[in-house]
């Protein structure tokens, strides 16, 4: 069976109505669908508005945008030509966003703006906070107009039409789905921890508020919890994870760390805050993905460093994956010790404003530095998304060496060099091949459901299916966690087992 | 089983959130509903969105308002504790509108008022002819304007808030309720006669532009064609027509005059023009029932006439009923010929602005005549309506005295005395048992529905079941309607038989 996209653009020759045939013109359109296999289909009252002087412009061949509405299809428009749907990664950083032409599957833009909440703070929590005293309809209004403006952006370079848009999929963590949708999120962060809708919500544009066509179907990832979010669950489709015979594992890297081990029998995940440092967040020199962006650093015959620049050009910032190469870099190369301190001044260390800094590049744009508080910042992020990825498979008693393939999302997901990351003491320390990089798994997963509708029901099933697993709580995490601020750990040993 | 309203009021004990039980409160409510057997029930964004509040507000014992959209159960709002339902009878010169408490089933209250198109044109084709010419939004606006104001009346009177109200059926025939959807009538008076849609619709306060709760479900009844609408299959619902082992037949007099013959295995409905005489519209003194209208008429052992008023008082005008009981009295007492001409101008008969007319009452209000012009309009109504039935069970080939039960409704549904319609050849001379009067069927069957979401079922199965007979093609009926001109006919066998 042909993928179906949740909305598809079908043209219709139906056959003209005579004194013979004086069936209504709705009743025509739903016979004429019905007569290719698509039965039981709801034509809304402002479908039928149109609808009999569209099909006397068309002389009765007529084109038909059909949609999933629930559990049934509806009719969403009448006479297009195109039709265009988009799929949104809510990240609590970013949002990012895909433009997919549904007539072709395929993805005609891909474009991604900071998520205006971050101006209300910069973690979840924060947000949560600022809503339960009155402000959350200014981060509501925040996120929708940031995601509109992305919506007008990616449309505008595109020339796609607001209202040539008939489905979206959005993926995000708990929090801000409910922000999405404009629903409560002050039971979230109090015990029991109470999300007002974990199901996935199928509702339209109109009632989101978005500028895309009023009765566009957006669907909205489930949540398994207040702690695992539509994000975690799409990438794990993307992953396809759920269907792995032995389990295999899944990290998703971004402000959080979220660690998912299973396959089709069970899922379990734990997740726990890792700070923004390993998205190259916290290093004044970071920058995300884009022209002149470090993304991989080596080191020469000569042992100078040499980098690897997005496009080409003169170095203006570097990204999570370059980050990770130039602390690994710094420790094969002696100039840092194992606790992440610069051994000396010299070189390119040089002390300023009172702390140790590391001269990366110098040239016409300015300079470039990474402080040793820098360093020391990305250690703990390092440190704390180890610890929960041992404490996790500790918990769950399976080997690092046991897991056959680890997907990596989010900031390890975009290229990171397996070598590097291993040498820190990042990952563990098994076959480098094992390490699969998925990219944004989350909007590649809202991608998967916006192009085959049929996948609503195995998101719905990976959802029921996840056990959380809470960390936090986990005495060991503590401990594993004051090694694992080492270069690669003070128990080396850790990396390769358990 | 118990009948389900369109929209019904439960209350539910729910087990609140706890370390335990961390459920989301939109699936907690759902698995709520199915504990009691509704299942797979849709809850829209706009009703999560209260939710969280008004669930920890109750202590988690709530109530819902759930209803029937589509095929699927909706939770239409939460935290109420009345709910309301409107049956309206969408007439082409009429609106009749039934309050219900849907808690108890019960009728609060009845009100009607004039459609407010009639000033566009008192019959629906020059309605349409007017809509054709660019006068389509202001004939919409005039019809939902004119029912919000009989809601907000009706509403206004009984202490019910107009969002109180989360169902409302409607049946009118197929051109007025296009008009109420707002969908095209355009293609209806041309040939091959195409509505916009003859299904049933359901849809929502909103979609209409009703002043009722937003998310009411909105039921409108479907049509059988251009010319069989959903008050023919509203009333057929009522009559029971459409259960009956042998065939009965069902007279709607309205502006038109429909007759409907039927039984469980077939159903035939037939339509024309009969003018608004038979409901009193024609004649100067003619009202519609209220205090003081004379609704019947009859002759004393001196020969007079005695007259029967609604609520007593001064006489004020004549209805539908004492109309046909004057003129069979007129008649009796050899005032009018065979032709509905005076015989001569005594006792109560005078030359008026050069016609004889009959002064029926002077008092303090002022004066009431029926004037020969007058009674030659009903007439023509009178012998359009009883060609209509006779040219209708000749081509079916039933003879009257085979019809065991003829319902009446609309103007002969509302207590006319049947000796004085089968005196005056109004209406076939069968024992006199077998006329039932049902009032308004229109409205009935639309308050049926919208205290039994099931109906909905039987009224597909009904419309469906429905053939059409065009009887104005028929050559019979002008023969048959010359004759019928007369008091009772000029061949009054016809009368008794076919």
């Amino acid at each position: 069976m042909k993928p179906e996209p949740l909305a598809s653009l079908i043209r219709l020759d139906l056959p003209p109505p005579s004194t013979s045939d004086k069936t209504a013109d709705a009743d025509r359109l739903i016979e004429g669908l019905k007569r290719i296999g698509i039965d039981d289909v709801n034509v809304p009252v402002g479908v039928i508005r149109p609808l009999s002087k569209q099909l006397r412009e068309d002389v009765f061949s007529i084109t038909a945008v059909v949609g999933l509405r629930g559990d049934r299809v509806e009719v969403l428009d009448i006479g297009r030509e195109r039709i265009f749907g988009i799929a949104l990664d809510l990240g609590s950083t970013n949002l990012v966003c895909l433009l997919y032409d549904l007539k072709t599957g395929e993805v005609c833009d891909r474009r991604e703006a900071e998520n205006p909440q971050v101006r209300y703070g910069a973690d979840v929590l924060t947000r949560v906070q600022r809503s339960m005293f009155g402000e959350y309809g200014l981060l509501r209004k925040a996120l929708i107009d940031g995601v509109n403006r992305l919506i007008a952006t990616i449309c505008g370079l595109n020339g796609v039409g607001a209202d040539e848009v008939f489905a979206l999929t959005a993926a995000g963590n708990t929090i801000i789905s409910h922000f999405f949708l404009g629903v409560d999120v002050d039971n979230i962060p109090l015990s029991p921890y109470i999300p007002a809708v974990n199901r996935s919500v199928v509702t339209s544009g109109h009632e989101v508020g978005l500028d895309i066509h009023p009765r566009a179907v957006v669907y909205v990832f489930p949540n398994a919890g207040s702690y695992v979010g539509g994000d975690i669950i799409s990438g794990i489709l993307f992953s396809g994870l759920h269907k792995e015979e032995n389990p295999v594992l899944f990290i998703d890297v971004g402000t959080n760390v979220e660690v998912t081990l299973g396959c089709r029998d069970w899922i379990m995940v734990g997740a726990g805050a890792a700070g923004p440092a390993l998205e190259g967040g916290v290093a004044g020199i970071g920058r995300t993905a884009s022209k002149g962006t470090i993304r991989s650093i080596g080191i020469d015959n000569s042992g100078s460093l040499t980098f690897d620049m997005i496009d080409g050009g003169e170095p203006a910032g570097i990204c999570g994956s370059g980050l990770i190469d130039l602390i690994s870099a710094l420790y094969s190369s002696g100039i840092i010790d194992r606790a992440g301190r610069f051994k000396a001044a010299e070189g390119r260390v040089f002390e300023r404003d009172g702390e140790m800094a590391y001269l990366l590049h110098k040239g016409g744009g300015g300079e470039l530095w990474l402080t040793e508080k820098e360093i020391g910042n990305f250690l703990l992020s390092k440190a704390a998304m180890f610890s929960f990825l041992y404490v996790f498979m500790r918990a769950v008693g399976i080997g690092f060496r046991d897991i056959p393939r680890y997907y990596m999302a989010g900031a390890l997901g975009c290229g990171i060099n397996p070598e590097s990351a291993v040498a820190i003491g990042m990952l563990p320390d098994v076959p480098r091949e094992r390490f699969v990089p998925l990219g944004n798994s989350s909007i590649g997963g809202a991608g998967m459901v916006l192009l085959d509708r049929r996948l609503t029901a195995e998101v719905e099933d990976i959802a029921s299916r996840i056990t959380y697993r809470e960390m936090n709580e986990d005495g060991a995490l503590m401990q594993v966690l004051q090694g694992a601020l080492f270069i690669p750990h003070t128990d080396p040993a850790i990396l390769k087992g358990l």
